[in-house]
């Protein structure tokens, strides 16, 4: 099994317990390896009740492709154990929709909701073709000319432990921060894949879309970006072998901005594309 | 009372009994004339949700501008009563997070899901200033220089009743669509404000950024354009005055596109910017 599908395993349905809703909880436990700083990557949370509210909907009979999902978090998630609820909302002819809360204990206290998502799902085949319009894809140097994420300095590897399971690879004219020079532009390109091979696919999409360093990065601010809300569209199924990403903001405020990211496969076809609202603290001028 | 204010009155808590969760359901009645065709406008259901939270997390003891808002619309909302039931998920100490349901009674059937909601809040003065950065205005000709949607089509006019209510005025580089002529670009530009008088305020801008004609006009595509997943982010307190509106679209594959929006008050003030998933039916080549 790859790190990711370990990272998004579930356990049976009904094997967490049941829900006060009455709805069957699935648990699964985060490793330590997808932390950021202290908390667990959002993009694997996003995964994993994306996982569970498809499954649930196929064992209703709707479509089970994911088309848009969105999480607002509640609280920070700890490596270890996690139950993951997912609720049909309604099973439509070609659009379902459901929604997903995941919860861990916290030392001393009961059940802490870290995150609610919502998805609507269907056919993803049946909504991808024909493609009348989509942004091009950034023109980026190969990846063995890019800056590798590997290569940045040893405290930030150890503190972003999920960088270690990704090959990203930026643009060297969006890499300028490492140097702390940032372009100020507010926009980081590059490249990305599973460091151990696992190819793309409509389960890895809503992780990757949040995969990458925060875009605040590039204009000097290189505190964590926690995420507030996040809501992503998937457009197609991705074509094996690298992905590329490109991450903007333009409007940061009062400590909050946005930050978008469009995802191309290797057709140079959209593939995903989400908006996230994070805050986000600027260094003084 | 104004025709907006009026569309998303709300009975006292309790008044509309219990709901299953035991959360207290309000009451409302979705006037006629914000019709889109045979449906409610999905931005008069989505302000009214943002309000039954913000009124729930304020009892709660949350802050209660509106900063995120999310909905996924189960199936379409008809003119008359409404419940809508807010559950608060998290009060904390900068922000708060609640989820609304809206449903309404088909004939002959029990209540059916209209949308589902989820929302952060907070205190927006604190999160407004200091401003980095942020999108320019488009620059578009005054008001008295740009194309009233009131001067449009009397058939248009009699479907979309909202336009009524509204006092809109394209750009018009981007209003070809009503002289059988769109831009094909994918924007829509132009001003608004209630016809009315009523100013913007935070209540309004989840209505504003789903008022203007679909994005999808300007690329010939003139049919209903249903929302299937809508977030928007609100950035700042509108000043009083006209709004400015820009609406673009780059994605359109298999019968989908996203839509963003975005909202300048009359101080050039991003206010909100908002990003929906669509369906579309593309006119044959």
């Amino acid at each position: 099994m790859t790190e990711f599908d370990e990272a998004i395993a579930l356990s049976d349905p009904g094997q967490g317990g049941e829900a006060p809703g009455g709805e069957l909880t699935r648990t699964a436990h985060l490793p330590e390896g997808w932390l950021i700083g202290g908390a667990i990557n959002g993009g694997v949370l996003m995964a994993l009740g994306v996982r569970a509210m498809s499954e649930a909907l196929a064992a209703d009979g709707g479509g089970a492709d994911v088309l848009a999902f969105t999480a607002h978090f509640l609280s920070a998630s700890q490596a270890g154990p996690a139950t993951v609820t997912p609720e049909v909302l309604r099973v439509g002819r070609t659009m379902s929709t459901a929604q997903a809360s995941i919860h861990q204990r916290d030392e001393g206290k009961g059940p802490v909701e870290r995150v609610r998502m919502m998805a609507t799902f269907g056919d993803l085949a049946a909504f991808s073709e024909p493609v009348h319009r989509q942004q091009p894809p950034p023109v980026l140097p190969p990846p063995d000319q890019c800056i590798s994420a590997s290569d940045g300095p040893k405290e930030m590897l150890e503190t972003i432990r999920i960088l270690s399971r990704l090959d990203i690879r930026l643009d060297p004219a969006t890499a300028g921060f490492g140097l702390g020079a940032p372009s100020l532009e507010g926009e980081l390109r590059g490249w990305i894949r599973f460091i151990d091979g696992r190819e793309p696919d409509l389960l890895s999409l809503p992780f990757v879309v949040d995969a990458f360093p925060p875009v605040a990065f590039d204009l000097g601010a290189m505190g964590w970006a926690p995420t507030i809300e996040f809501t992503g569209h998937v457009r197609a199924l991705p074509a094996p072998g690298w992905l590329r990403v490109r991450l903007t903001t333009t409007n940061v405020a009062g400590g909050l901005m946005e930050e978008d990211c469009v995802v191309w496969d290797s057709t140079d076809r959209v593939v995903a594309q989400s908006r996230q609202l994070a805050g986000v603290r600027m260094p003084s001028a």
